[in-house]
């Protein structure tokens, strides 16, 4: 659970969730998630044959090590958690140590044994894409040690915005608060309100087109880009209501001989991503053709910047009703 | 997550994992907890009629709600988190900010406005009962404020164990990290063994009678009682094998009219608390009438309070196999 906090480095100096081992067990059984990355390393040997390969926030060293498999020359992983001490263990375990170097610490701060290195690894992708993401620090080390030509695994992140119906889940989660055991908590149905819900969508409520907003390309993007106002258009596909807009993105691996691909929409398999959804205050009662237009930004949180500020603007012209609205969320 | 951490009362002020709603919808959505807290309280208005009750660790304040509408005169809630900012939104929104003070703040720094109280609410319980518990600091208000003849809801907790088969799960669970997609990681097994799961248990993987190894009355209890090497016993119901010993809690509203109880066991109804874990490193093969004697102690880790190291002995005499075991866990 997130929280109020100001200073965040020294939060995270006494709080290292990623130390703990539960939270890649998740991560290593997400099947979609692993299994993607290591058929876009382990069947593309050709590419990571002889290769100085760089594992940006390496965990447990799983990735590092499917490089090392590929036939990588060598690979350094980076990790400023614990968990690089028992990563350690595990290279060693497996007759890697010596072509895997592991350096604990921050991605500015390590000294790689490379100056620069062919292919960069990373699995820095958060809820929503962006949240708690540490796809800043990929772009350091890329800046600072991709070689030109250099490849990035993956290279395109897409993320998606479409609307659902979701009446008996929105009562769960906010109007609950309506009515806890005879008293009203309006205070945290407002708190509530303002936070994208992460949870698993089911395809069957999603009822309009499917609009990609934002297109990143790890290998050019600056970290500029990722603050961003971007227009959205969808379509609505049956005469339904609209309780929510959702997000998902789709990760690919371009750099392969045959590119890999996976989502964490609603449409595909389980992710521990799942799908983020932001309920709107009001219900739009909407038809089959009508259209929703409009906004969605995302900014780091000005206290906190691991945090996330999103603000979708939205304005619903159709047959039965039209509406508009302007929602602020902030991801924490 | 829980991680590596050493200075405490740093870490408290940086990460308030309390002040997210999240926990507190939790909590109140497990009926089990809150209905039973309600019952013991709202359907004994005689006990409540015009007394002070303090309500230690009031979080949304629920239950110094239903205090109040107990018809308490006056009812105090105390706590260091900033949720209790929402709680003094929702008592003024129920009307009921003349009878309850709502204080910020720990339970030895706060001034009371009443120099003693009747009854002492209290939802203090952790998981394995004693986990993160504030336990400590309702034997401090009692100490402190209870007046003699005074009441704690509730007032008796029971810790059970038991023995399961769960050979599929620990599978899952355990022998997952011999092969991570093809490699070995044993590092985070051994870490993982040495942590107690908390889970749900189906009730049919239990194969032993159930042992109440400690019962603890809050009105007396000191803290010292709560570091404990006590012995159990437990007999084998089925031919079958052991894969892990199970622990989990029952409360007791003893000073209500008509007792009120609940368990947190895999007998009872779901319970946000689940069950305790403690998976043994070899598989024990059990006969019908067999007996598993040992000892169990629990004592607050030195480094971190908060933790807990529980060892668990065993000796176990059978018709087919005897063997005995020495585990230690660190709940973290």
């Amino acid at each position: 659970m997130a929280a109020e906090k100001t200073d965040f480095t020294s939060k995270d100096y006494y709080f290292d969730s990623y130390a703990h081992f539960g939270i890649h067990e998740e991560m290593l059984k997400d099947e979609v998630r692993t299994m993607s990355y290591r058929d876009s390393i382990m069947k593309n040997k050709h590419i990571f044959q002889d290769k100085i390969v760089l594992d940006v926030g390496c965990g447990t060293g799983i990735l590092s090590m499917f490089a090392a498999k590929a036939g990588a020359k060598h690979v350094i992983g980076v990790d400023m958690s614990n968990i690089i001490d028992k990563a350690r263990l595990i290279v060693e375990e497996n007759g890697l140590a010596d072509r895997i170097t592991l350096l604990k610490g921050k991605m500015e701060e390590v000294v790689l044994p490379f100056e620069k290195v062919d292919i960069i690894i990373s699995e820095w992708m958060g809820y929503f894409l962006l949240y708690e993401s540490m796809l800043d620090t990929v772009l350091l080390a890329r800046d600072k040690y991709l070689s030109p030509n250099g490849k990035i695994f993956p290279d395109t992140a897409t993320m998606v915005i479409s609307t659902i119906e979701d009446a008996e889940y929105k009562e769960d989660k906010l109007n609950f608060w309506d009515n806890v055991y005879g008293f009203k908590m309006t205070a945290i149905k407002e708190a509530a309100m303002r936070e994208p819900l992460v949870d698993t969508v089911e395809s069957r409520v999603v009822n309009a087109s499917q609009c990609v907003f934002k297109t990143i390309d790890i290998l050019t993007v600056q970290k500029a880009d990722l603050t961003f106002n971007v227009p959205f258009e969808i379509s609505i596909n049956r005469d339904d209501y609209v309780h929510a807009f959702i997000s998902w993105f789709d990760i690919e691996f371009r750099a392969c001989h045959k590119p890999v691909r996976f989502s964490t929409g609603p449409f595909s398999r389980y992710t521990h991503w799942k799908q983020t959804v932001f309920y709107t205050r009001d219900t739009l009662t909407v038809c089959k053709g009508d259209t929703i237009k409009g906004n969605i930004s995302c900014a780091p949180n000005s206290e906190n910047p691991r945090d996330l500020d999103i603000t979708i603007d939205y304005q619903h012209s159709g047959k039965e009703e039209s509406s508009e609205g302007h929602m602020e969320f902030r991801m924490c």
